[in-house]
């Protein structure tokens, strides 16, 4: 083709290429095939988006601020915050479908944890030195424990000089006695506070989630309301005024890998378990998510029973699981929420000896409960852990083991979370396309392998992307610089947003990294949105018939959604 | 392709996968053709590469570097500094080809400009209020300016209060009379003197490369030094203790763009530009190019003479440049430099009328040196400037001109310098390509365009990639999360890494940008490369007879260099 010389044939030489390459990307069918009120729909929604971006993103002369900019940077300028903008207002609203990457212990706000803990007599705290110091407290490693009521507990301050590391003390004391005030109750965790209220459920328990308000109220230093935010920073990668900044991938990872330390102590019992499980997916439901598949990580064998005692083991867990989604089920009546689904996962530490075990420990449960253990994962920080190759063996034995059991749990492998280009982390995407796995989790370094992207998109392997989590944990510094979402969706690649870790980063439910693709890519609209929500139902593990239904549902909520929002705003199409 | 399950098939189907994919790299053909001593030193280098990361950047307990990190923090952990590492040392040994993007006025050390600034006796200055503070240094719009003899500096200090903002001052005076020392002759600053010696010639000039080993031998304090630190600060990106931290791409550019007008005034006189012209030239020699492609800006109509008046017009530019390209070639003996052309630029904020005025300019200066000026493009930051669209009428009677003419003037556009999918920037890519530009700068974006991406390297069209330019202005958060450069590397786009403006970002020549690629890319070797320079030389814009002498010169200086890393690597292979 020979570059012409008139505009005519100019502007159809560019219109022509436009055209040729956005019936490439994911939502061109959708966009194809708009009903009437979609497309009215999705053009206000265009409307909206950029005068949003304009007004609060990209404000002429403010050089702090940009759209799809770091998600902490996002929240200090009101991403999500008290008053919701039109935008975040509608994304919060439409149905989301399903969010299939997401781990168990690092889902429901860690401020519900906190909640719990205040509620169990026996829980208790230690440190691995005296906390005497405010430096202390970001040094130390903290960990929490119900311990069964006739365990001592030592009676010396673990905030004075003579507490022995590592002694189990009162945690109701220890918070009761917390001796530092501000910063620890700091501004962000005040912000946190402001956190939109459908988060939290208006009655009861709502107080877990806003302490400030009362501190705002009195002046007085409140030693509980401290303490909560002390420990709401161990259990979340917030930026927190008196804690040591993170600006790269190790600093974040070695800061996210603490942070499960100190959840597992409040979670791990069992009555917090199962109020834990329910809030999950009812705070799911709340922001438009009716299907979850979480990835359980059962490398510890055992939690704790009600009475105190360790030894609820993988068996009980999944029961009280199941009892959680059944409850909430039957409470549910507006078709907000529908199921959810396990992901039996270990950590890519253990030896090919142990993995066995917990093979034969997933096959175990997936015949107990065939319809609740839907795939398995190997779990943890990519570049410096194992890397696939070194399970094979195990994983293929697996495998015929599943053959020989009758039973089917596919492989859905975290692969390509890491930016090391020809490392460990990024072959693991070889191995996990050749394993067969049927979702990829992250692959934030599969856009760079032609060949492998080819393939996951002929083999219909679905890309559970998580791009907040990707940012907060240094693999790109913005949605828009994201080195594989924009270059997968355009090649029309599956891809399933996800949050991965949100009571972590506290980037909760599915909103935020709706909000953030929206705001941050032209390119992206309401019926993009839409398409994404579709294929994370479609991409899930359960059975086809389930999956019809799952279908059937969404398209039901998408119109009851589609006509509040033409309710809502169809002015904008008329100024 | 179903999983296999014996361990063999399962080897040999990953194997061939991985097979496969590098057989689409852009390095394939050279590995599966080395010579005896190109794999050799290919394992050498990749020994070496490894034990360097190792050492230097993935330090066990280090959580504060990493391999490809960003520039300035890569600078404080000793890249390229006074001891080079042992792959520094062979980066910067190995010829690297052409420079094909550059700024003529953003490429050689400020510390160059100043010197010549020092030794113009009729050098002024002048300021947009009085530096009165330490803070106003920061704040302050800094001008300089060769004046006639005859024409009157103002006597009023300009660090006085009673400064006139505006009014021109004696540079000499205000650089003596300086009136702050440290911080200003920061830590950043003295860092600087380490730069690697060979980038400044042993011999006389050398001295304005080290004004702080004067500065740390004696304590006192000397306000022309602080001047120079200061004046450096203007006029770089790298970060000043002193100076506001720069955290996303919008403060980068801010930033960015006040420094072309800082040193427009000190380059802007014709003995300077001379000097200017031919230390450009030497100091890429020095780094291993033989052949630079510079953009110039001819914006500005008018420079100044070496007698202060302001009227030297570009063809007498032009003129000053050729000169300095024929000297320098007259006075190398050692093969290092071969030649430098010109690509004509004006900026994306003139209307279409100017633009008419540039592009008659532009084929003015053709015709009177049609070997010297080889391309055309708009420059300016994409995101906020205007978008090519706007100036299709022009460009396309430009091309009709050119047939009348009988020249053939190529376009050399900027193209997706930005990370918004979907928006002005971006959609450049579309008329960059309709265009038919002969090579894309920058193209950031373009990986995330499947269409574009494969006519790209249909049509053969070089991507010139700036990485640390990218990084430092805000697209990437290092050179491992850029959202192009691998993803086209291993589609075998046809890629020349260029330095964009490396006396603002201080990455000189193109060793940082091969080091930073080479350290943070385990499928880099010494053959990719090597492969990168020979295509920097294929893509440039003169002529086939000359292009393949230039090719021919660089195998020569390949051998050489292999001759001279085996000799002293040698023996690695043998341990």
């Amino acid at each position: 083709m020979s570059t012409p010389l008139d505009m005519d044939a100019y502007r159809q030489s560019v219109e022509s290429l436009k055209a040729q390459e956005a019936a490439l990307r994911y939502d061109h069918d959708a966009l194809l095939h708009m009903t009437e009120d979609e497309a009215r729909a999705n053009a206000i929604f265009t409307r909206l988006r950029d005068a949003e971006v304009q007004a609060r993103w990209e404000k002429e002369g403010d050089l702090d601020n940009f759209a799809g900019m770091d998600f902490y940077g996002a929240r200090q300028n009101g991403l999500g915050q008290h008053e919701p903008t039109l935008v975040w207002d509608a994304i919060h609203r439409m149905p989301k479908g399903a969010l299939l990457h997401c781990h168990f212990d690092g889902t429901v706000d860690t401020r519900f944890l906190l909640e719990h803990a205040r509620n169990t007599p026996n829980m208790a705290m230690k440190a691995d030195r005296p906390l005497s110091s405010p430096e202390a407290l970001w040094k130390a490693t903290v960990e929490f424990l119900v311990l069964p009521s006739t365990q001592e507990r030592a009676a010396t301050s673990i905030y004075s000089n003579e507490y022995v590391a590592g002694t189990w003390v009162s945690f109701h004391t220890a918070r009761e006695t917390f001796p530092y005030p501000h910063p620890y109750l700091s501004e962000q965790y005040d912000q946190e506070s402001k956190l939109p209220n459908y988060l939290f459920p208006s009655s009861g328990s709502a107080s877990a989630s806003k302490p400030n308000g009362h501190a705002a109220e009195s002046a007085t230093f409140d030693s509980g309301l401290s303490f909560d935010a002390f420990a709401h920073a161990l259990m979340t990668l917030t930026p927190h005024s008196a804690a040591p900044a993170i600006v790269n991938s190790k600093q974040a990872w070695a800061k996210f890998q603490s942070t499960f330390g100190v959840i597992a102590g409040l979670i791990g019992y069992e009555p917090t378990l199962k109020a834990y499980t329910k809030e999950l997916l009812r705070s799911h439901a709340r922001d438009g998510i009716s299907y979850t598949e979480t990835r359980i990580n059962f490398l510890t064998e055992f939690m704790v029973r009600a009475d105190g005692t360790p030894n609820l083991n993988h068996e009980e867990w999944v029961r009280i699981f199941i009892e959680a989604v059944n409850e909430v089920k039957a409470e549910t009546t507006d078709g907000s929420f529908v199921d959810a689904k396990i992901i039996y996962t270990t950590v890519r530490f253990v030896d090919n000896e142990k993995l066995r075990w917990y093979l034969e420990d997933c096959l175990t449960l997936k015949k107990k409960f065939p319809e609740w253990i839907v795939g398995f994962d190997l779990v943890g920080h990519e570049d410096p852990l194992l890397p696939l190759e070194v399970y094979i063996p195990e994983l293929l034995r697996f495998q015929q083991r599943c053959k020989e059991e009758g039973v089917e749990i596919p492989f859905v492998f975290h692969a390509g979370e890491t930016l090391e280009d020809g490392g460990d982390a990024d072959l693991n995407l070889y191995d996990a396309v050749v394993l067969g796995t049927k979702r990829i989790g992250h692959g934030v370094s599969l856009a760079r392998h032609p060949l492998l992207t080819d393939m996951v998109k002929e083999r219909d392997i679905c890309v559970e992307i998580c791009p907040i989590s990707n940012q907060i944990l240094g693999y790109t510094a913005s949605m828009s610089s994201h080195p594989s979402l924009l270059a997968l969706l355009h090649r029309n690649v599956a891809v399933a947003l996800s949050s991965d870790d949100p009571s972590i980063f506290e980037n909760f439910g599915l909103s935020y990294d709706f909000y953030q693709l929206a705001i941050s890519s032209k390119s992206t609209s309401l019926i993009s949105l839409a398409v994404l929500a579709r294929r994370s139902l479609k991409y899930s593990l359960v059975d086809e018939k389930t999956k019809a239904t799952m279908l059937a549902d969404f398209e039901k909520r998408w119109n009851a959604f589609l006509a509040w929002f033409l309710l809502e705003h169809g002015h904008v199409l008329q100024n």
